[in-house]
């Protein structure tokens, strides 16, 4: 078949929106009608070329929700009509790391995964020259239709609106994520979020959902105040307008230092703040930035000898096909909030505006609606 | 009173055995009549000068066991006869800390502790013209008596030996520690110890007792290896003898990278191998290990973020009170072994022959028995 999408044909230079060739799915593969898609900085990391591992040209996407149009052979639990978010951390549920309670890193189909192609070695879109497109994250939720494993799909309630939960194939499950599964925040916590972007205010209204008492948030720019007190930020500090280093501000600010801290910003020196302002005797630091290729974070192995640890989590820690759902409900029944963070909505035609305004910092999530 | 001590008059001099003057127990203190103490590396770092914190003259010591003598004013869980074991990490059971079941770190009197004195602000100990000597870390066990606040002595049955138990006073604790108290070890795992000094063969016995099925020890000297496999290492790395890095080495000995990695050599490349070396999704590297002062440990929070945690470990998370009167049963009912590490005892007299052999790395533990 024939579909529309946003490819990046080479690195530094925008999408060009066209007609793509799709194949049907294959054996254990799902066709999928993309119904809306966010625009994640992982979508922006790769396309700018920082990315070491980035391939081209590819079909970028990967926070998207839409209805399964025809499933290959073998598929069981999936049927046309199903509406589903793509997960760019699959879930097999037989593979060595998903069956292990640590860990929501299942491997099942990495390999290939890396390198833009489906489980069997094959990409399925191509240019309508016969040019093999590659697929990206295993999902390629810039393109109108695309082909999944089973395995990479998260069954939804058919109730969800898609321009709002796609925004849960990604960004919202990693920062609440990251607080409910990986840090398992308890009621009564003080926290200290490190970067108020899309990441950041999902982590603080995990934080708010987990029952924190204090909720501090850290950022270089004052105008992301107002939404993350919307979303449950108690203390605002932006460390341009403290005297002097900010641990010990925010050690000071937390009495002892925080009960766990998250880096939401990509930064490593904002990293090892995250880490020294986390409590002596238990404080958790979470990594959850993505750092530029090659940067590395340091501290004195004192920090950790007096009891505080660093850890790190991706895709929030979450088991998609089995906590995506969960998440869904959880923004049905008003637990969390998504709506306020959809800034913008665009067509396909105008991805390369979304970009502009993640560069701007004007955007905290624009989605594209097919 | 007055008592034989072995007294470090200044960094980098070799200690001097003299007669001291020690006050008897104020409120809440206890008189303890040390039996025997060992002589760890933390006394060699401070006596060195390498010690950033380290103040003189003191009485150094913290790894002892004795009797008490007398009690102060409100003293009501020891009496005069009871077995002790002297704690440098205190366990009041009061503070913000002892109520944290996370954190074995009390609080109680670390700063007076720090500076060398009793909770009180002064000293105990005096030289024979009235020259103040310091504590350290509450314990001074190289003299002969000393005085303890309550808070900071477990009392263990009267039947385990002075000569053997007073390695639990720090190494047993924490290497056997590290394992069940900071990393809860489950049966089964696959685990790495750095270094196969004291502490390192106290960390393989503790994996031993938790049921660990693969134990490997990494040490650049091989004279180490029969030691630790006579106390349960089943794999045996010598850096020097692998070809290229020791890392993919090591993930490839333990199937993937370990379960959990620890590191006893204080040296921080060790700890960043340690931590790379844990396995994807669920590795936990523990730091044991004391850097030199302004060291600092690197590595990619990629490594974090794709699911290892770096943690350190004081005291083996030992609780002192609640815990060294359980590991001295552990070592009375044969669960862990302490005879064979005590490869030389002394007389006080003799106490810097026990900082040669340390250097000259011949003892594993060697012990001053009053
Ligand atoms: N681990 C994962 O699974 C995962 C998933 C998605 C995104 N991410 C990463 O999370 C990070 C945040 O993503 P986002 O979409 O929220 O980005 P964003 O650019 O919208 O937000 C970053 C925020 O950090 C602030 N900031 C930058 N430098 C700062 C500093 N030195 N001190 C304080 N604040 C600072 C910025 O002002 C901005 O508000 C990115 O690195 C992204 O790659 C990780
Ligand atoms: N965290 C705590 O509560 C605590 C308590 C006591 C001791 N410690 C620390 O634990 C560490 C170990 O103490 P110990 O008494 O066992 O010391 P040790 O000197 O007896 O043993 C260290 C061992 O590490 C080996 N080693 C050194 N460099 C190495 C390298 N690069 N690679 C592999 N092996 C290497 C040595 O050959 C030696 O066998 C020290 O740093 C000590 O200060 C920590």
């Amino acid at each position: 078949m024939r579909t529309r999408a946003a490819v990046a044909i080479e690195a530094g230079k925008p999408l060009e929106v066209m007609e793509v060739n799709l194949e049907g799915p294959k054996a254990g593969e799902v066709l999928v009608e993309i119904k809306a898609t966010g625009i994640c900085h992982t979508d922006e990391f790769t396309l700018s070329g920082a990315d070491p591992e980035g391939l081209f040209p590819a079909i970028l996407g990967h926070e998207g929700a839409g209805v399964v149009l025809e499933v290959g052979p073998g598929v069981t639990s999936l049927k046309p009509g199903d509406h589903v978010i793509p997960l760019y951390t699959p879930e097999c549920r037989e593979c060595e790391y998903c069956l292990n309670p640590k860990t929501n890193l299942c491997q099942a189909i990495r390999e290939t995964q890396g390198q833009g192609l489906m489980p069997d070695g094959t990409s399925r879109f191509s240019m309508l020259d016969g040019t093999p497109i590659l697929h990206y994250m295993g999902c390629s939720t810039f393109a109108n239709h695309t082909v999944m494993p089973e395995i990479a799909l998260a069954k939804i309630r058919p109730d969800a609106p898609f321009d709002k939960v796609c925004y849960i194939g990604c960004g919202v499950t990693t920062g609440v994520g990251a607080v409910i599964n990986t840090a398992k925040v308890e009621i009564g916590s003080r926290a200290i979020v490190f970067g108020l972007g899309g990441i950041g205010l999902n982590v603080i209204q995990g934080l708010r959902l987990a029952g924190a008492d204090q909720i501090v948030g850290v950022d270089l720019n004052d105008s992301k105040r107002e939404m993350a007190e919307r979303f449950g930020m108690t203390d605002f500090v932006n460390p341009k307008n403290v005297e002097g280093p900010i641990v010990p501000h925010l050690v000071e600010l937390t009495k002892g230092g925080a009960d766990y801290t998250f880096d939401a910003t990509g930064n490593v020196g904002v990293m090892r703040d995250a880490l020294e302002a986390a409590h002596k005797g238990w404080g958790e630091s979470i990594i959850i930035g993505v750092a530029p290729a090659g940067a590395e974070i340091s501290t004195r192995p004192f920090q950790l000898v007096t009891g505080r640890s660093w850890r790190g989590t991706a895709f929030g820690g979450a088991r998609g096909r089995t906590d995506v759902p969960k998440i869904v409900d959880w923004y049905m029944d008003g637990k969390i909030e998504i709506d306020p963070m959809i800034t913008h909505t665009l067509s396909l035609e105008d991805i390369n505006k979304g970009f502009d305004l993640m560069h701007a910092g004007e955007s905290i999530r624009a989605v594209v609606v097919y």
